[in-house]
């Protein structure tokens, strides 16, 4: 059997494009005498298209375009598509498969079902092919009693899913786990980023178990081959285990598709010459270009010798434009006219978040002027803390590293560091610092960014509290700072940009914190 | 029968002081000699406690809390509440009723029912007493084919329910509803602010469909009465036509209550001399008392006569404290500090953001040296529309008015003046503008207001498209411009502060749009 399979991204809203791409793609499928042309879960829809679905000219388009998709499949080359129709109409994605200008087999979702694996059988050209989603939470469990399972020549899963680290490693494991139930079996994913998500992609062809056919993570991708004479077996799904390389492609691909998408070229990036803008910088030009970003030195009274100095070296190193516009003037123009308010009163928090928020206007004002979005720098560890300013460092329009705990943004510099020396050492070795008063450093106010991360993963990802926190070794006073400090700042959070997600603990996002709760 | 009723509000997190005043009243009612003490649901655990139910320490916490309650009850005065947890101690709202140190009766929540009531019945010193939720979704059925129904001595309903001003009418006609088809009816709500929602309150007793004790909306209160022997009907519910009031009241006790609970006592706004701040500075006032609240009037070289001199009139009128602070210095220093960025180019965008940037940045300074929150003054239009600036006028710890379309504000200025002109009635009259270039009117970018929000009612609440709003008989241009705002400036809306609650469609939270979805 011949069979293409299109992956791609696929927007909600942009109906006729996505129709496009599928239109195309098939009728490019016909020519190359193709049996089964595969595309994966929301594609005419668009991935997620939440509440544009109640509105009448959406659902209306969508499917009208579906019609009009169908009409075009003749009788040789079967479209496996889904849809968030069900047969009557109502609000259930489906899973069809046309010929001959008709749905010739659908099958809705079961929205429970704890295999993980939910399907339906259709034959197309003499095979038995099983039809399924693979389930948004899969569940890693061999019994399938599926009485189709045993009797299916071949296996078809769609998905779309945003790539997650801590789960990639058992999304593939799973992957390969269903395989070498089937005979034959294919996983066709959406890749891509959309709106701060970045779609895995990574569709697959296995024969046997074996892997066969291997689509790249995140991008674009076509194939076209035949399921009994496709290519040699290659070795195993690659990649999985070398996670900071998908965490650095993931985040390239969510800088560029989120501003291909806004419309928007061109980047602006405040360098303090701290190891978080280090990152972000060299993310943002293999994503966009070097001539698309530029880069602003904002130094103040308090700054380092060394923090404008790492920063050139940097933005000399990827050979991008920037300026350097010292913040004194500006400091001491606001200290004047806020006098009467601030009466003479002590240097303070004030006084520190109005550098920072000065850092926000020239950042703002330069991104403005140059039709750019600036991009956020702060990292998860410090915005679980609230150690950032509203307004100031936690402005921007999407937040690239938010994601990433402090050792992972360390990670992810070595990895960028690995064929040459981009992000200055210095940048990497020294010990971080706002810079927002003389001498201070992060480890004044906050615990280490080790134990910091520890409590988080623990409270975050395995629901622990305080007690069982404590039972796993960390310090009891340490686990009440880190906690405290997150309960009381989920309302900086709360006005942060959109993340790109890495993970499924996304601070503003998946902590549903009571806004009014307070931790004692 | 002697029954007692206790209002108020509950915050999750807050367990030992929800215990404590659930114990005080319970004391309170043996001391009288009730018969039934009856709390709202969600009293021991607070208003929608969400993920805190996922951690042990929280959900040990308040089954802890639970037992001591319990074990506290006597058997003269039976205690009605309702639990997050089923009797198998999973997660499932029950109602249950207490005497004699034992949970006597228990009834899980049946999670779809499309009367909108559910319920069942216990019996206690010889009355038969239905126990029930109100639905969250009720639905105006009077067809309840329960069979309790009409065996039922005395309806209770439990509930807690944020205010919303377009079914507050619906909610109130379905108690009177409810309670004709009882010979005694009782419903018990929380009631107060809690993270930008207000807890509608209003409970209240009828006896043969006739109210005989009403509630206060939004206030904690308790009331002790006998069944029988209540006090004469009153006439029915009040106030509930008089919608405009109740968003006043709403409005001041979600800035008391969210203040208070955050603990802080000051507010800072920011007072351009338009409707918008001009509201809110009165509420504030009422919430926090004159003496905790301050203003600034940061003008700048386009700002008008009118601007100062009316917004010092209303601050006087309200006898607060003001600073006037012209932004034009830090301006002229920005201008100088951006020059290799700006490089001579035309005033533009830029330069108006950034005017609204350094306003905002000074209101930030002022609030943090004082103590104090910033309270932020958008409306719904123009949130809508994403007429404001990110990080300049869009800044703020919570958004008083953001649920309020402009003709609302207006509405809310006449009666705040109801009495006495406290808002000048320049404020009122004169049109709206943003004053960032010179000349500047609201009416220059924006459609009308009226036409705003006509489109976005339909839009956001009846679900209607772009063609059904034409047919509606809004001008074609008219709707793809404020549809194509309201789309394009989501990304705007995602960074806001929270917004007092007062209806189903808060912009940036109930209306889910993709975040990727640009409309042509």
């Amino acid at each position: 059997m011949k069979v293409s399979i299109l992956q791609d991204t696929f927007f909600p809203g942009a109906w006729e494009d996505n129709f496009k791409k599928i239109s195309d793609f098939y009728k490019k499928a016909c020519r190359e005498k193709v049996d089964l042309a595969v595309i994966p879960t929301d594609a005419l829809c668009g991935f997620e298209p939440k509440s544009l679905l109640e509105y009448t000219d959406s659902s209306d388009k969508i499917a009208r375009l579906q019609k009009k998709l169908v009409r075009e499949v003749n009788r040789s080359t079967a479209l496996v598509f889904d849809t968030p129709f069900a047969l009557d109409g109502s609000f259930m994605p489906s899973l069809c498969v046309a010929w001959d200008s008709c749905i010739q087999f659908s099958v809705s979702q079961i929205p429970e079902c704890d295999t993980g694996l939910q399907g339906n059988m259709f034959e197309f050209k003499d095979t038995k092919i099983l039809l399924s989603y693979l389930s948004g939470s899969f569940v890693l469990q061999a019994s399938m009693d599926m009485v189709s399972l045993t009797e299916a020549d071949m296996a078809i899963f769609l998905d779309a899913r945003p790539f997650m680290v801590e789960s990639e490693r058992e999304r593939s494991r799973f992957i390969c786990q269903v395989a070498g139930m089937f005979d034959r079996m294919m996983y066709v994913a959406q890749s891509g980023g959309q709106a701060g998500r970045v779609l895995t992609g990574a569709s697959a062809y296995y024969r046997r178990g074996e892997c066969c056919v291997q689509f790249p993570y995140f991008k674009a991708h076509t194939a076209t081959f035949d399921t009994e004479a496709a290519p040699k077996p290659q070795r195993k799904t690659p990649a999985a285990d070398k996670e900071i390389a998908l965490i650095h492609d993931a985040l390239v691909c969510g800088i560029r598709d989120y501003f291909k998408h806004n419309g928007i070229k061109k980047a602006v990036i405040g360098l303090s010459g701290g190891i978080d803008s280090a990152v972000v910088l060299p993310l943002a030009v293999e994503a966009l270009g070097r001539q698309n970003v530029s880069g602003l030195m904002m130094p103040s009274q308090f700054s380092t010798d060394h923090s404008v100095k790492d920063a050139a070296k940097e933005a000399e190193n990827l050979q991008i434009y920037y300026e350097i516009i010292p913040i004194e003037p500006l400091y001491k123009a606001f200290m004047k006219q806020l006098a009467p308010v601030f009466k003479g009163t002590p240097f303070g928090l004030a006084e520190e978040n109005l550098q920072a928020r000065i850092r926000g206007n020239l950042l703002m004002a330069a991104a403005n002027k140059t039709d750019a979005m600036l991009l956020n720098t702060s990292n998860k560890s410090e915005a679980a803390c609230g150690y950032g300013t509203m307004y100031g460092d936690l402005c921007g329009g999407i937040s690239v590293i938010g994601d990433l705990y402090k050792s992972q943004v360390y990670a992810l510099a070595r990895y960028i560091n690995r064929k040459k020396e981009i992000i200055p050492q210095n940048c990497i070795d020294k010990a971080p610092s706002a810079e927002l008063r003389p001498g201070q450093k992060d480890s004044d106010s906050l615990p280490p960014y080790d134990l910091i991360e520890k409590v988080l993963r623990l409270h975050l990802e395995e629901k622990k509290d305080e007690k069982e926190i404590v039972k796993e070794g960390v310090d009891k006073e340490i686990t009440q700072k880190v906690l405290g400090l997150f309960y009381r700042n989920a309302y900086k959070r709360r006005q942060t940009p959109p993340v790109i997600r890495l993970s499924h603990t996304v601070l503003a996002e998946d902590t549903e914190i009571p806004a009014a709760y307070k931790r004692k």
